[in-house]
């Protein structure tokens, strides 16, 4: 387990990370955590670690693109101060461009999308202990299909992303891919991008696979 | 135009249809046809042709497959006598085999679907001047998709009986592919099964066409 | 058909115009161009030219004047850069005369209309490349009618500025009165001024055949 | 004034004398009888002839025709014994040919309409001290107005059976149309039917001029 | 009577008046003028007097007293340039003497009351063509009940300073004695302060008399 | 102290029994005693006798006149199987003669009043180990008021009653009473019936002190 | 792993197991199964096995004792024909011993508990495939808290009764006891009984952990 | 009784003070005061002393520390000039160290706590005639519980400051103490910090015994 005693962990990304959490401070009493895999990772790890005291804090916000994470980066990440920090965003970069392709304002391109994600990188890296990056996923087992291969070109910068700047990695299409070869996308989720609750166990088991949790604990 | 003066137009199906109409009749004041096709093709009627006086009713229930119109074919159907009667189901039919695969009893296969839906053509033929039967439709344009593949296997059934029973026939799969050349098909639905305005559109004209609407009229 | 490949057509109005449309930007997903004549015209045009793309944006305000239009007219209007610009406008400025006749401070009479229009006519006319005037209406047939007759010197205001500055121009009275012929005004609308589906129908169609609409298409 | 110490006055109708009355007891505390011209009948007999202890219910019905009148006469009528009796009725009779004229059962036409009434005055007369025939109204001044014109022929028979029988009469129709020389419909009421609390106050000083109310008391 | 032709009437006063009026401005459509006394008053005028166009503002606020009059004096009364101007204050001055006994500082005593009043009094007397002064009141008929006894000294302070200004003057109290001598205080009021229908009749009926209304009209 | 151990104590009456109890039965956890006497009642024995575990049942329903608790006595009484009873009713007996007096048939008038009390008096005697009668009350001090005497009519009966069968007895009236000659009836209850959390108080004492409690417990 | 392809799993016990699951069936789309431990189980095999198509249904009911579930096994558990059965039951027929210890009838004694289960386990064993049998917990770390023992003794009732039938058994207390040596209770559960997230993750892994779920597939 | 005429008492403390009293100011009518300890002190107050005219203000707020009253202290307490003034505070202070123990910044510990209570005694023991301290508790009978030791420790030191400054105490866990031998933690709350009414009976009776109330007037 790479994480040690007393550490705050900070998930920030869209409503998949959102997922109805408390406001402002997605912390605290009853449910602060949302409904989603930010809230089982901190099950997990209060079942299983309880001597660790993990902190788990929940900054993601709906409909945000990496475009509105730099602009509340200073107040919903940096003063926080945690110790490590997971970041899962690009959904909505994308989506956009396919359920109002019209509105051209609200797309984040693949250019803006690296630049200003490298830079949220670059400037965190010296103040965390570990950075986890999460690529954006799809539930769209179609190869072919144009926002399928939209959201991997945006997986893809991410996975670049982590290999430049030496940090942990999940790659969340790879592990839905596995379970979208024995269940149609539908089962998943209704729009193909907001899970159920099996969809976020699958992130958040891989997310806690990255972080070194021991399933044969608690 | 293939409808008369006074005549009564019939509509059943499922939440498509549906689309949140008056209940328990599906005709009146105020909104009462729902926010759907068949309130675009009453309000088509009633702005190119008002002084045909022809009443429309929405008789569509929210989740229903053929086995659920069947149940309520007397009291919903022949009980209100229509003059035309227009059939679009089929849709949770296929969508239970795909959103709750492990349910059984909640999938219609298709040759219950097809001898259903034929009880249900044979016993309405002689109580009525015409019968409109329309496909079931996924707004998905991927051809190897697998619930694609369902959904047009329930449409060849639908233009089968139609060609045998010698009724009219709307073929919304083809209506709705023509426009998903050009979009995305989460544009035009969230769930690839509802689609907004513009979908109910689709499906509201080329029902006209099948009636012998005058497009230069009104 | 006038409107080319990727062009934003802008609505500004009363509340027919509105219809329940979203706030504070009148575009995007899940009915943000609410439930009228706007949404309508969006429809036709996704449903029929999906290769063109244009943008529709509903900048309705239930309750407005020409007044209020032109308080609002740099942030509603003009930053958000249209290439069309379509107005319906005169319902409330002559209603208030008859439904509150004593609250002679809400009454737009026709000096300061037509002089109001005509400014804002003026400064948008450089910024476009097309504008639609539609004259507001009542859905009242007959003739001596006092508000129908107050309404009709509205229209004719209109119809002259569209004359004057060479603007398209929609008479939506007219539109109106070929049903009434056939209909009696309950039908349409409960208060003669907000019409059904029918009556958004009518004017999306009005409104199309002006740009040049093909209804041989899709 | 021809109601006597501890009488009970009943008055039944449609949504006019409804006016949101309490249920299924049209009488009691707070506002039990509704917002209309009943409570202000009941309000001006407290306020001037606090002595007489007269009793008023109101049995009104939103939506309701002659026809749904006599299926609740026993229970709501008959059974509840009033020593006087008032009927308005008539509005939706006629108002659902206008608003809903291919729903033609709905409809109750001018012979059914005298027919039901007629049943109704016969069997009551015998059980009251006194009759109150109110004509329904159409808040519409334009005499060719085919609403309108209907709307009267449903007040002659009103007045015809108060003249055969002897009741008293309340032309209603009459007392508006005074006012709208001054004031446009809409000042009246939004739909020209349901008034405003002006529209009501004339119903009821109109009603208590017929049963004999002195002005110059309280 | 007393107004003329297009004159605005303003009522300024607490719940009695306010009795759920619009907000910010207590006129307008849809039930503006609340549920009491300064609706009926509107009704009688509209029904009566239907040529003069007599604009009736109700700008009432629950809980007031005259200290709270004085606070928003310019903005409710001055800046609104009324015609004529009613007053019905004093209920909570008294009131809170009471039920809150304990709390001193919400007691508005007799002294502080009439110098407020006569501020208010003479400062408005230039600005308008009337001014109808009206006597708070309560609905207890015992003459030795405290609080009755409280409520007559503030009737009286009114009387006083009507009688010195030389303005219209209306003994609300003096009203309600004569209906108390047959009805019982909680047939007019649960609390013995806010009248139901028949009340505000009274009310009305009372300034109505004031200001001249010929109860032989319409 | 008269209870003992494990007996369970019922309270019925009318709103100032039920205070908003739970519905169907009074008893359970989280506030289903209501906010009244009653729940005050139970603290007190809570708090000073928790050794003896009373079960304190509440089951008054508003708006019952003691003809309505004749009608639900054997569901709601007899089979519970009660130790102790307190029964207080006759308010609404009384009150519905004053606030709606002319619907008289809500009138219990005192010989109806006292013939129904006896009989649930003597039906239950024998089942029970104690009964406590609590008289109505009204909160107005004025000896004159009508209400006041006509409440004091049916106090008289209930003392009368239980001297007849030797039951404890609480004079709610005289409680009150001691306090409005320091209070005015408004501080204690907005419409003399209802009271606030100190008039509560007054009835939980004084019936605390008839079944004996000691104030120097706990 | 112990369930093969295709087998239905059946949850059955209190409001730990209902959380706010569907009604009238707990299975379905959109969270049918709750928010609780049985939704994560359902999640886990989805997550894992998708290719096995686990059926998992919820028939929890909060409030529920042993005396309850057997009023409701034939409809809720042996129509539903399950291959697998999980039972966990205790928490109300302790908890009200001690949280309402006067209402002596919600009670459910260990003698009663013990039949009443018995009962449940011996008719349903010929029945289903495999059996789990969980204790019901408490999260009180003090041994000699007294619900504390009271829920032990159940739940070795619970553990005889699993060793008599041969079925499977989950310890939930023996879980929970692990982590209360490092988190305090009011840290799992505001009411020592309703555990958030963290708990229900526990229960779920306990659970599967009986079953023989695999941690290092998926 | 100490208290004397006229006198104005405030309560400040946490969720157990507030008790869902009136914002902002915590006095005044209908509930004004909450549904806890101090809601019942005042109606204690004016049942027995109705004379005296004690003024009752409560100044809780739910959730808050020692911390949160010093930052309120200027606005609710100083400027509204308490003859006496009552503190409960400590429960969040010490519960945040054990439902949420990972926040540690939420933690008010001893040493803090101590020193800001005894700020806040020596600035405002100079301003108020006397002084009520009452401890924090935890309703939790078992002596080597980690959180009932926590509140233990800041019960001392309130005791201790109270003696310190010679102000009077109120020892609430004592008065618990002596219930929690009769009755199990969860009859009295089910949180074990919220107390139903016997909970807050229990604390009101033993606040007024402080302030010597006479249990034998009233």
């Amino acid at each position: 387990m790479k994480l040690q005693n007393g550490e705050k962990l900070l998930f920030i990304g869209d409503s998949i990370t959102d997922a109805e959490r408390q406001r402002p401070d997605g912390e605290g009493l009853f449910q602060a955590l949302g409904k989603g895999y930010v809230s089982l990772v901190d099950a997990f790890l209060q079942a299983s670690y309880p001597e660790l005291g993990i902190r788990v804090v929940n900054m993601g916000t709906s409909g945000n693109t990496v475009r509105d994470l730099e602009q509340r980066w200073e107040t919903d990440v940096e003063q926080r101060k945690p110790d490590w920090l997971s970041i899962m965003i690009g959904t909505n970069d994308v989506w956009r461009q396919f359920d109002t392709p019209f509105i051209r304002e609200w797309h984040v391109l693949p250019d803006e999308y690296e630049a200003t994600y490298r830079r949220l990188v670059e400037r965190t890296l010296p103040q965390v202990k570990g950075l986890v990056l999460m690529t954006p996923f799809y539930l769209e087992p179609n190869p072919s299909d144009a926002m399928r291969k939209r959201m991997e070109e945006y997986g893809a910068i991410v996975r670049k992303l982590a290999e430049e700047y030496g940090t942990l990695f999940v790659d969340t299409q790879a592990a839905f891919d596995r379970v979208l070869t024995h269940l149609y996308a539908a089962t998943l989720a209704w729009d193909r991008v907001h899970p159920g609750t099996a969809g976020h166990m699958i992130l958040a088991r891989t997310f806690l696979g990255a972080i070194g949790f021991d399933w044969n604990r608690g």
